[in-house]
């Protein structure tokens, strides 16, 4: 394909040691002569690939100094987007950086949209769009487990699975045409429908597999949404801050990282934890009385988790009871808390009230029982699961929507040749569940599609 | 000198699409080799200088890949350092960088203390002190001016005057020892005080010099802080937004860029206007009214430049009168605004009430006389000044300090030697602006110092 020549701040903006611009395409190399002078009068074009150069971009209408950099030049096509790639790096100032941009723009390059770069990269053919996605799923983990997930599925874990059971439909078409054009036996019907049923159940179950994995990807990909409920004084604000504090690695074991937009990600043995509504916990220390009763049954609605406090120092009230009723059918684990004080709870009451689901008794005021809580919620969303580095997680909203459809579309193709519907009705399945599963993988997307995935992506990506 | 290998993420914090960790020191290229796996099995530490290498990041104790990376390396003194620096580029996750961090530090790095990267290449010897300052000078430029200064700098510009100026001193230091030691004549005393005067009165003319541009130098660094002072009603807020949106260049022609954060810079041809109190004339269009008369006057006072705001379509009141008083003696521009409706005022009192200050109509409805206050603004700083670039400009507190004990200790040379003061005496304030000139470069200053001017360096530089 041909394409222009596109650029663009790659790192995040804000005051920092370095930036990088980046410029790829056919005219990388020679934009990038115009405006970077060489310590040593090297030029760009004429470097050797994957090299780095010191020297200055000077501006050629009045050859003023714009910055110090240093130029990586890496060509096509082993690069990124597999065309020629010219990386400055530079001091980082907003001012310079946007300088040297605006330079770029004007002796030939174009800025480039969010995410062009590595739209690139899958049109040029280098990753598919599974392998696109996942690389702003790298960048937006939370964790170390999301970060092994996206980073299988970038590796291509998930497209060869995919791919695999593409194959298969696929040679299941063709041994289907192979059977009808040479009927060479009599029961040449009776041994296609078998094989279809067969191997159309094997995808199926493949599928229902890939599923099985999607609520835990999704889990790890966009974190546990979670919510604190409890009667005023049972401690939700000590949860929460015992939460945040003893597993604020996500955050500020980086200084500089910016608080207050992530600290409500909280890691809880590599499941990130998306407190909901601690703003609002923190001010009131009731999500129920601030937000309206409403309302709060919207959020527990919503919400993957509960977390239910009960005071182990006071006697069950109604308002407990209402708790209970109120997140029936859900996921939630029991805190009784304060066991640092005289006992006064119905514990077996509570026990009948919980039905089987988690408990667990804390001190947080002595940092007890914590371990315990971590464990529980560890443990509710990854009972038996194997470690995410030995499996192929399926994370992404899109792809699930389009296993589900497959699924839907191979069930429909077991149906009827179960049925003894016509085979090539049967086909129109199949070949439906390997189109979308093709989707999965951007063989066959619209270009609109594309458009809206990649706009997605942060700018310079 | 001897160094441990050091390591921090050399981006900004936040979602983007590279992240740069970088390790300095003899160790970065062992520490690199054990954690990176080149796509085809290359070593770091045999790799050519200035090379980049594809392949992955992987933690020896799971054999786990943590990042797909590209590496630089660079093997000393040719590096910013002066020392073995490894760069490691990769997607740029908040949780990966982060594991990749926590790798480097297990095997062998320590987390680098802001600032610490400049400082080794200061205590290397590869920069002295003043270009060190002009490299965090250059990240927080505001306007592209600001950044010729630091760019100036940072090549050495001051540095080079500076040593010029110390080697005069010394040179002369010199010959008074000389003349001291060999009297061959017997006018040797006359003639020395003579020389010493002569070349005393050419030092302190370079260091007033420089000093002169310290004002605007200063002011390209920080930005001009302004305050907009007026009655209600008069078009404060007019005069802001429209300050703003037509000079938002610094900001928001990089989508992606925090407007909150430095929105109160405006770039005026080059000149950085920090609008004071915006929030305040945004929120209750009177700065007085809001803060109270005392605290308005201590913001007044503060401030490098006041646009007083006058109504064109409405008489002069007593309150616009006590302004005039209020600002008497600082730069002001009296901005007469709403030319597009009858004029009211009287305009010879408002001329005489200026008495000699620049004054500008304004008809911001119709968007009348913006260029003309633009105009204003920057010509009251910088009348007659030279651009930027040609010139060096002194714009750090430090060294306009130093610069200024510097003058005053020349300046008892000169005296001493009018005076007929011993030459010995003379000799003491000579050396004294020698090491005073010294500290501005780092010749000269305590380990303290220069601790502390780093530390306020951001993470990773």
């Amino acid at each position: 394909m041909d394409f222009d020549t596109i650029a663009a701040i790659s790192t995040p903006m804000g005051e920092g040691a370095i930036a990088i611009v980046r410029i790829s395409g056919p005219d990388a190399f020679m934009i990038a002569d115009k405006l970077f002078k060489s310590i040593n009068n090297k030029k760009i074009s004429t470097a050797l690939t994957h090299t780095i150069h010191y020297g200055h971009i000077v501006d050629p209408a009045n050859n003023e100094v714009v910055e110090e950099v240093m130029v990586s030049v890496m060509k096509g096509p082993k690069t990124f987007t597999k065309e020629d790639v010219v990386e400055i790096n530079c001091h980082g100032g907003i001012a310079s950086v946007n300088r040297l941009l605006q330079l770029l723009v004007t002796y030939g390059a174009r800025l480039a949209e969010p995410g062009e770069f590595t739209k690139r990269a899958f049109l040029n053919g280098r990753i598919d769009l599974s392998q696109a996605e996942a690389v702003m799923d790298l960048i937006r983990a939370k964790t170390d487990r999301a970060m092994n997930v996206a980073l299988g599925q970038m590796e291509g874990r998930l497209s060869k699975l995919i791919k695999r059971l593409r194959q298969e439909i696929l040679e299941t078409l063709a041994q289907v045409e192979v059977n009808i054009d040479y009927p060479e036996y009599d029961d040449v019907e009776e041994m296609t429908h078998l094989m279809m049923l067969n191997k159309s159940k094997n995808v199926k179950i493949e599928i229902e597999k890939l599923l099985q994995t999607s609520q835990q990807g999704k889990i790890l990909r966009e974190g546990l949404s979670t919510v604190i409920v409890g009667r005023p004084n049972v401690g939700k604000s000590s949860l929460l801050n015992t939460l945040v504090q003893e597993n604020k690695a996500i955050v500020t074991d980086i200084p500089g990282t910016t608080r207050d937009v992530i600290e409500e990600y909280v890691n809880i043995r590599g499941v990130p934890l998306k407190l909901v509504d601690t703003a609002g916990i923190r001010e009131t220390e009731d999500i129920v009385e601030r937000i309206g009763v409403e309302k709060s049954r919207q959020v527990l609605k919503e919400a993957d988790l509960i977390l239910l406090v009960l005071n182990y120092a006071d006697e069950l009230t109604n308002e407990d009871i209402n708790l209970f009723k109120a997140v029936e059918g859900m996921d939630y684990i029991v805190i009784v808390n304060k066991t640092d004080l005289p006992q006064k709870i119905d514990m077996d009451m509570v026990g009948k009230l919980a039905n089987h689901q988690k408990m667990v008794t804390t001190s947080l005021l002595e940092d007890n029982g914590v371990n315990q809580l971590e464990e529980a919620i560890s443990t509710l969303f990854f009972e038996g699961a194997i470690e995410a580095s030995d499996m192929t997680y399926v994370s992404n909203t899109r792809h699930i929507a389009l296993l589900n459809q497959s699924l839907q579309s191979i069930n429909e193709a077991i149906i009827g040749v179960e049925m003894g519907t016509p085979i090539d009705i049967v086909q129109i399945d199949l070949t439906r569940t390997w189109e979308l599963l093709g989707e999965i993988i951007g063989d066959s997307v619209h270009e609109s599609l594309i458009d809206q995935l990649f706009s997605q992506f942060c700018l310079g990506k």
